[in-house]
């Protein structure tokens, strides 16, 4: 899904692309998440709050944002997952983030780190290296982000991503055996990996970066399908499902990215199973679908 | 006014509900609001400032947000009202928000407390603990909140109240007694007390529950209200009313919560004395509508 | 553009009204801004971060806030302008802004000052003054904040403009002069001058009034253009221009201030130079249109 940049990507010496995500999945995980509603403990920069929270609510997931440093541990306890967005870090917030993964990972929550403009600066650049180390159980970023926090190079200027999804793919892989977390690596294709099994996702549309927040309320929706059981591969790649499908049917009904926020809220609430598995069918029939 | 939770209440063992509070007394209360038109200082949480801002300003009141402490005390002396919503609290704005609770006082200018997810959390039921003392004009929050705030029990897991209001009520009583304030208790059907006198308010929509910040706004509203000369109860009640009248018509011809938001925005600023007082008259004219 | 207060003004008193800024040199800017595409760094209040970075999206440029001190100071010197709004000041973030302005002046990166309430308000009043010595390239604000800031009097109560706008201009010259800075003083009409030479520009709506952050949106689009090359003050003119024609456009078909909220953005993100070089021919058609 595309959420900052609508460059063409040039895709020589790329990696062979992988098999698309099946929507028959994404629709089997949907259902799951929606009776499960998991209370998200939502560490996000100071931009897109509001937007995140509205994003999980129509979901059916519960957003909270705790930002107290004992505070915050004592919620990561009780929450089904934790987000950490370090967008607009700032020393205080550090030490909220510190305490809230420390507890999150001693009650066994789950937690998500979305390391925003990684790479060209170094105050955060140096905390999301030190979070890698606490175990993350998932990371999204796009191509700039993932490639630096991977240690490979990268030529974004901080806030968006000018590489292809696809170029960042082997560093994704890298960075999720090395950390032991699942990889989504997002752009106008997103790929995700857990260092051995590797999958596409289609969808989103342009008019998706001109609306601030929507790759960082991607994460908080990663975050709240980590909370789920069962294969978290899978459960992340819904999560870039769900946001790609209901971004591109949206956005091809909306006047600009302004009519686009509410009427995107609308169709993550309106979203079933049904709708997801009824699309690949669609797909199926017509396959000259551009999609 | 549901605001944060849908569930079904077991009203088994719970005390009578009072007398609904009648529209023709909202209606004169609004006209008296849009006439004084009051200047609202808001110290509220990090996730909501802008869609309490826009309540406000739809309403015709002047919201203005001053964080530094120095500032926030002059600044809390110049206006009309001010509200403290303690749902983002840290060690530097609970500052600001004492000093600026304690120029409210020594100004006369009065001020409301909004305990969010008090109960749960250790600091934020210690500080706001303290406010108390500290003698807020008003109290809203739903009833997990209020029973936390009053020394009895809760279930709620923070963020969302899974008691019923009416349950709540007595403890509302309690409260608004001990510290002399008028204390809201919002949910399915929201209840305000001065410790004597109880009133209803009916409407709203499980809708609202899917938007972050309605609870948090009504606050803000409520605290607008209390600028107001008069009869603090029925200002109280009006806020609640309101925000519930214009919630729950609105929820009725919108595709979701995202589209809630922009059209709950112009109801406000549409709303007239005349709607409120016609409501009543249309339901007494047709005794069977369920609202 | 009214952005804060919807009150008559008088005008006796005040000194003859500047010329009309011509939409067609309105044009050519908004051409050269969007082949330029600035990146905007945005150091601006809690309650609008959002709003403000979703009105440089539409436009198409390209919005961060970057908070940290020592990565504040980083990224100014990486962006292409930087913008300061001191709506919620406080300690940390005053620092971070006087990081990112010193930063800022070394690369030769232009910024802008939106002195939100000052005057009412002692700190923020002696930081803002503390600035002037820093060399902004623009200041935008309404009447009462360019004559606090320029040392003149004031009636406004902080957050409103109660002088009129053409009042203001003798201060908003004077402080343009001393600070060598181009000054938008902002109201029912905008005036622009750089000292020398000034403009006036027409359109927006009172209902700008009750949406928060249209003021401090403005700024940041100040900012935004004077990431440009050429004429200084031709650029302000047209962040002001394209604000204006776009929220008096896009009122007059909504119903209310929700509903104006996404419309204008769509309209922001559908504007052409055409469509602006295209409204003054309309007018030159139609002289008795009192647009």
């Amino acid at each position: 899904m595309q959420t900052t940049h609508t460059g063409i990507s040039t895709l020589s010496d790329n990696p062979p692309a992988p098999d698309l995500f099946p929507d028959a999945v994404a629709a089997a995980c949907l259902q799951q998440f929606q009776l499960a509603a998991p209370l998200v403990h939502c560490l996000t920069n100071e931009v897109v709050q509001s937007f995140t929270a509205n994003v999980l609510l129509a979901l059916g997931a519960f957003p909270a944002m705790v930002v107290e440093a004992e505070e915050a541990a004592q919620f990561s306890a009780m929450a089904n997952s934790l987000l950490i967005n370090i967008g607009t870090l700032h020393h205080s917030r550090a030490e909220s983030m510190l305490a809230a993964i420390t507890a999150a990972n001693h009650a066994g929550t789950p937690w998500v780190l979305d390391p925003v403009a990684v790479g060209g600066l170094t105050y955060r650049t140096d905390f999301a290296h030190h979070l890698l180390a606490l175990k993350p159980a998932a990371i999204r970023g796009n191509a700039s982000e993932i490639m630096a926090l991977s240690g490979m190079a990268t030529m974004g200027r901080g806030v968006d991503s000018l590489d292809s999804s696809l170029a960042a793919l082997p560093a994704a892989r890298q960075l999720a055996q090395q950390v032991g977390a699942v990889v989504a690596v997002t752009g106008e294709v997103d790929y995700l990996t857990d260092g051995q099994r590797d999958f596409a996702v289609r969808g989103g549309h342009p008019l998706m970066t001109r609306v601030v927040g929507t790759g960082c309320a991607l994460s908080a929706v990663v975050a709240a399908f980590c909370a789920l059981e069962g294969d978290r591969l899978h459960h992340v790649a819904t999560a870039c499902r769900i946001m790609s499908h209901v971004g591109g049917q949206v956005a091809l009904h909306v006047g600009g990215p302004g009519s686009f926020i509410p009427a995107f809220l609308d169709g993550l609430y309106q979203l079933t199973a049904t709708d997801l598995a009824q699309t690949e069918a669609k797909m199926r029939q017509s396959p000259d679908a551009t999609h």
